[in-house]
């Protein structure tokens, strides 16, 4: 069976989705929903609004409620009936995001074993043949095929095959009827 | 640059002498500690206790003061001079270990960066040149050369290069003067 590593944020969780919710409503803004959509906020926002979303993504708790997205827990599971699938998160980036990563992952894709999951920081250390990740720093040490999956973030980025959606997701690996 | 893979438990840290006090000191038992040193708590002790000390492994706060191995520190920091060096551990078994062993290893081996710090469940998802484990559950699904880090639980095994300590780990990767 082939290996297929699946990247958390912005992959299976919608972090950006509870992001823009946060700037939206917390934040002093100008911008629109369909505005945060277009760029990073690390792009978009203020330097001193963007400290305020890395102190928000440092505290505990953050990660634990965040939206799954859309068709990725039904596609996942087929995928693992052809595929090896393992969840590969750079938590350590964020060491008090540990147990709600663990306990979003074991609510909502509980069919992944835990002998799956990887909290690490450098994916090169992931060996794996396909990885499908939002960020190009993840997919470029990476060392099988990496996939980009769509992001506000990574618009402009040329040089991946790129996947928008867990339909294209589905498109791409699994069987056609 | 070579990339050299450290386990944790019973490689950088001392973890069975931890337990072996626990049972000299809390459990009613018939061993000495030199007893103890021969087997693996899971054939030595009667089912009950045994069950004890996995209760022990899932409590919070247990991995927070593990004694680190003799000679640990200093090796690995040589080490990393000559070799890309990740730390994993299969945190994934152990839950409430996240942020015990994360502070630990900031603790202990600062100069090790949060990058090459990996929680893992199945180590086949390492890619490293080297792998030093003290199971062979690890070492045989592992892609690279595996070495076995001596420990009570694995006397007997054989099939494996082996090291009884980290002197024996410098001596086989470090250049010699």
């Amino acid at each position: 069976m082939l290996r297929l590593t699946l990247d958390m944020d912005d992959v299976l969780a919608d972090t950006h989705e509870k992001l823009i919710d946060i700037v939206l409503n917390e934040f002093d803004t100008i911008y629109s929903r369909e505005d945060l959509m277009k760029d990073s906020l690390r792009n978009l926002l203020h330097p001193k609004q963007y400290g305020k979303i890395r102190n928000i993504l440092l505290s505990e708790g953050f990660f634990a409620d965040i939206p799954v997205k859309k068709g990725a827990v039904e596609t996942v599971r087929r995928l693992s009936d052809y595929y090896e699938i393992y969840i590969a998160t750079a938590a350590m980036e964020f060491p008090n995001s540990f147990v709600d990563k663990y306990n979003w992952l074991k609510k909502h894709f509980d069919f992944i074993d835990w002998k799956n999951i990887v909290f690490c920081g450098d994916k090169s250390i992931i060996n794996s043949d396909y990885l499908i990740d939002d960020h190009t720093k993840n997919l470029i040490p990476f060392k099988g095929t990496g996939i980009l999956f769509t992001a506000p973030h990574n618009l402009n980025v040329t040089g991946f095959q790129r996947v928008d959606n867990w339909d294209e997701v589905s498109e791409l690996f699994l069987p056609h009827r």
